[in-house]
């Protein structure tokens, strides 16, 4: 897929990629710190004449989620927009499909247990707009005897970084995508073995959920299909996928008593997507060379 | 030189294009109104480092634009900044320099005499961004009597734009590049011989004048050379340039009492920036054949 060069960062995430660029040196994986950070022209193309239409978008219920991975063959490109789904909340609606060639499920799982010990690691994600990443139990991230889903699971990410010009200080609990309102059945039969999913909260607020992220994938010929979700904002049904009684309800209501706008989650949205089809990109464009570095040998 | 796509349109921008693209249809120039937008990759790197430092920057006072101009080969690729003068004022630091293959400054001078006549023909210098251009006295540009100077000087332009994500409804009155500070003997040494300059106002606010831009020329070997310079914000000087006695001091003093930070002007100096790369780079590369069709025969 043809590439392009990103020609936008905000003055704050500029300097941030000055003060990450010195902390990174010295460290052994170095080089793959690099401030010229390219884009699919697909991918970009897609989020460049407005946001989904309201009748296109869907709230991020069991219903939706599955039908919406069902269908992987139809599954967008890049879509960015709000869902609002009235009385029940009002979020941000992304959807994205990856491919990096090269790249496998094992790759995918070690990167999400290795870059969270050292804030570094994280910001050779996205150079420009990571800042720290850190579990409340790093130990088992090293421990040979846990699985992928024993490390991550239960295991909170405390996450610092800039999506567009905004400096996000958030929680995200990963989680088994059957938490998150996804079929086991449809993620075996559409062989969906990689998932690093999960709600979060801002870090000040644990008592309310106030996003969805599914980061679900899987081998194919010639390298690993991502796909991803980000429904980040207010609605009922984040009480069910965190497992906090009334926190979804509590999200919608804050929401409502600030007064946020559709037209506020289309901008969030749009620089969520912008900041997924980046990091990403990135992500895949290093991790085969990184993973024969740094890797289980 | 190495062009590359712009890969990121606010969300209300993206909405003004789908606007704008309704209004051109079947104007006989819509051909030349292209989504597509590219940028220099040398101009566009420039600018994701960070601002200029404050030692680097100066404020807009007569000897350090003729400074500025009296070196051209010395004049940046593409600065952005705040020049904080204390007391006497605090601006955008925006200087940027532009080569357009194949376009005169007869062609210049014919698009900021042609362009204000339909707000359709200022959306295809920028798609995204600019919804409407209109001058005082429109007749005057088609006047075969009067000179460049006498069209454009004393016939203001009011401008509506998106700089970013902040729509700019502004006032721009052109003038000689002489009562904006510079000499007219290195102006003549340089053979800058084209200018489209001014200072501007909000139009709501007429006695506060709030920028000053030059968008000053010539012709080289192969095409056009194009030396921009914004100082948006307030500055005593100011008050010199538009003539408006005590203006620049009002606007230092609104600018006091709202608390507008360094940060601010640098955030804004950076939309600046990316605006003019972008729009600028357009117009170079539609210019020669526009004029050709539409130019005078």
């Amino acid at each position: 897929m043809k590439s392009t060069l990103v020609t936008y960062f905000p003055p704050k995430v500029q300097k941030q990629l000055l003060e990450n660029q010195k902390n990174i040196q010295g460290k052994p994986y170095e080089k793959y710190f690099n401030p010229e950070m390219e884009v699919p022209v697909d991918l970009i193309k897609a989020i460049q004449f407005g946001p989904q239409a309201a009748e296109k978008t869907f709230p991020p219920t069991p219903e939706n989620l599955n039908r919406l991975y069902a269908d992987l063959d139809n599954f967008p490109n890049a879509y960015y927009g709000a869902a609002d789904d009235g009385e029940n909340g009002l979020t941000t609606f992304n959807i994205c499909r990856h491919f990096f060639p090269g790249v496998t499920v094992k790759m995918m799982q070690w990167w999400f247990t290795w870059h969270v010990l050292e804030k570094e690691r994280y910001s050779i994600w996205f150079p420009y707009a990571h800042l720290a990443n850190t579990v409340v139990y790093p130990e088992r991230m090293t421990n040979p005897d846990l699985s992928y889903e024993e490390k991550l699971y239960g295991n909170p990410n405390h996450i610092v970084e800039y999506i567009g010009n905004h400096l996000m200080d958030a929680v995200i609990h990963f989680t088994d995508p059957t938490q998150l309102g996804l079929d086991k059945a449809l993620l075996e039969k559409q062989n969906l073995t990689f998932s690093a999913s999960g709600w979060s909260h801002s870090y000040d607020t644990p008592e309310v959920p106030n996003a969805l992220m599914l980061h679900i994938g899987r081998d194919v010929e010639g390298g690993f299909e991502l796909y991803t979700c980000y429904f980040i904002g207010a609605h009922t049904v984040l009480s069910q996928y965190s497992g906090i009684s009334g926190g979804g309800e509590r999200g919608v209501a804050g929401m409502k008593s600030a007064g946020i706008t559709r037209e506020f989650m289309e901008d969030n949205s749009y620089e969520m997507a912008v900041h997924d089809i980046t990091e990403f990109t990135r992500l895949g464009s290093i991790l085969p060379q990184l993973y024969a570095e740094f890797g289980p040998k």
